[in-house]
């Protein structure tokens, strides 16, 4: 099972059981829905019609609108919905049809989706302070070793901002991925569903190489519906549509047709949309960037911010203190003494020996929509309470797991 | 792409380009939302959070109250959720993992299904008069058959009531399914989409063999929103949840959170959702019956209706004077030259040779939701004129297309 949908399970279990829970652990976005929206979503209430398997043609519209705004010019028909990007992408690796490189660390579904789809999943390293696209002079030689071994790659994944370092890949490492995948052509499967929750630029590989980068987004991340469920990709091809929508006509037929009909609403930005990402975004940086700080503080190492809600600090710093072999361990220990909820790097890809976790920050805004609306609204969401209680208990906690794990090895030795 | 759903785009173009089509080729339920369904959406519209894979808890409990219901109770843990039957059906292939027994004929996916998941589908015939249920005998043969050919049958696909035939296999029927199932170790995967649209008992095999079968079902056929996409599975065993939620998780996370309220809501069938799905049975008997009379009047053959808005008709008494090859090129015919879209039995698993072709009755309450409402209360829905007058213009099409192919038939001798 997906390890953030577990880990989200199980602080409902945690939290319903009374028990206290610092849950750090996925990054569902902990916001109320915006009211226009919600408005948009019951005025379709009466919408019962399966509607084009590829989404209504006002949502293609608004989609084209969105990426046009963005510099990738879309024509409405290049547009496909699903029930999420999680489908989209599961589908388009059944589209592409071979062997599809992840980049390593890498976002917990984009393996186990491929081999669901009985195809192979070929990890390949980042770039240091560069998640999400694997080392393009990397990738040119797993490629070609895979294709001598009689594989067959045919894809890469990218994720951009990337989840889960919370980095952006630099504009030229991006574009030597597009030679790169150019030269051995690949289809380039660019996931941007936090492409809204950036704090410095982002390139998508769609501008170095239009001719084989498919890019997905939604309304997930930016718009905290993803109990809703949508998302929608831009194809390069006829040829990637066609199969895509043949695929999602055998496995969803459709997307909930109330929810379209909100989400063209949303994707064509009216300034109240405009207004709430930017509120959401604002919020979202100032509190990733103080747990950064309470991370660093401690004297793990991470790199800088650029994105997201996510953080991924190395405790390889701290081995010898720690005393735990690995990352399983180590959120484990988080856990059970702590109530600490974070997402070991295994689950990302990592060794068993590394000492990387993630932690998200998208729920520490609050336990009610009237804390959340006000974290939204604040001049500086960090003098709230709630979020001061949750950072100050983070601090408290790390401070003491490094200090206590050192006496338990003093004793043990 | 699903024959189906390519279908019904071909309509909505047909028909905003202002063409005249008389639509039977697909089984969207064409009535309007129960009110108080869709104030449940309306009221669940600020939900926006994953919830758990498997579906909310309310909605769970729902589900299972409506299984025990009739006649097969049920653990609220054994309730499976996924965004429409279809997405559910395809997970359960991935989950059972082997080749797998279709009926023929068929509905448009299962085999689909089975192909994207890499699977074999095996088609074995379903006796005369009761379709869905591949009949036991060649059931059995086919799988021996198969397992010494060292393939790896593991399940078995049923529709209770069928589609596309209109009727339901016979208890005797289910009854020897699941003695061949158990005998051979098979999960019967057992689609009852169609459970209460049936005008004569049906029986599941989860009554025979409770410890194998899996039932589907969901609020497309019964309550006319196959546009908000959802659907429940009915699990048999521990381990055969447990792999369809993980399947899940990393297919499509979870189902839209305001359709699962109003799902709750419906699947505990209050008063109006009972007196709705009365009222919904009552109109698609009625119209169903009236067209398969036309069929019959001109002499086609066809299985008494027995369940469903759809008919299965053979014009094989008619083959030397239709002079067609098949009913492709039969359905190309009345398409064309008469604007009435039928399906082609080739879409159901039919030899090309055959001249079996399937009609919907789902499409003919009206344009507007005052028209489908006034079909859902006339007393005698045949007397309202745009009823009347499409199955006029059927016995007018069917009437003369049999006149005009004879003539074409003497002008080529």
């Amino acid at each position: 099972m997906s390890a953030t949908l577990a880990a989200d399970e199980e602080f409902e279990r945690r939290r319903l059981a009374g028990e206290q829970v610092l849950f750090l652990a996925t990054g569902e976005i902990g916001l109320p829905v915006l009211p226009e929206l919600r408005e948009h979503l019951i005025a379709a209430a009466g919408r019962n019609a399966y509607g084009p398997v590829a989404g209504s043609a006002e949502l293609r519209l608004a989609a084209a609108g969105y990426w046009s705004r963005r510099g990738l010019p879309t024509d409405p028909a290049d547009v496909v919905c699903g029930p999420g990007t999680k489908p989209l992408l599961f589908a388009l690796m059944l589209a592409v049809g071979g062997d599809v490189v992840v980049p390593v660390p890498t976002w917990v579904s984009y393996a186990a989706q491929a081999q669901l789809a009985g195809l192979r999943s070929i990890p390949v390293r980042t770039r240091p302070g560069e998640g999400g696209v694997p080392d393009p002079t990397e990738l040119r030689a797993a490629v070609l070793t895979a294709r001598k071994a009689g594989g067959n790659p045919r894809g890469v994944v990218v994720t951009l901002p990337d989840n889960p370092t919370g980095t952006i890949a630099k504009p030229e490492t991006v574009r030597e991925l597009a030679d790169v995948a150019r030269e051995l052509d690949l289809v380039i499967i660019s996931d941007e569903i936090y492409c809204d929750l950036a704090y410095a630029p982002v390139v998508s590989p769609a501008i170095y190489a239009p001719e084989r980068t498919v890019v997905t987004t939604g309304l997930t991340k930016n718009l905290a519906v993803g109990g809703w469920r949508l998302g929608v990709a831009r194809l390069p091809t006829a040829e990637l549509r066609t199969k895509l929508i043949g695929i999602a006509s055998q496995v969803w037929s459709s997307t909930a047709a109330p929810v379209q009909a909100a989400a063209a609403y949303a994707l064509a930005e009216p300034p109240e949309v405009i207004r709430r990402v930017a509120a959401s975004r604002r919020l979202h940086e100032r509190v990733v960037r103080a747990v950064a700080d309470v991370f660093a503080g401690v004297g793990a190492e991470l790199d800088p911010v650029q994105a997201t809600c996510y953080l991924y600090p190395d405790f390889e710093p701290h081995r010898g203190q720690l005393g735990v072999t690995g990352s399983d361990e180590l959120t484990q220990l988080l856990s059970t003494r702590y109530g600490v909820a974070m997402l070991p790097g295994t689950a990302f890809g990592e060794p068993q020996h590394s000492l990387r976790i993630r932690a998200a920050t998208s729920r520490l805004y609050g336990e009610t929509d009237a804390e959340r609306s006000a974290a939204l609204l604040a001049p500086d969401p960090l003098t709230l309470p709630w979020i001061k209680a949750s950072i100050d208990r983070l601090t408290e906690v790390l401070t003491q797991l490094l200090k206590e794990s050192n006496v338990h090895r003093h004793l043990r030795s």
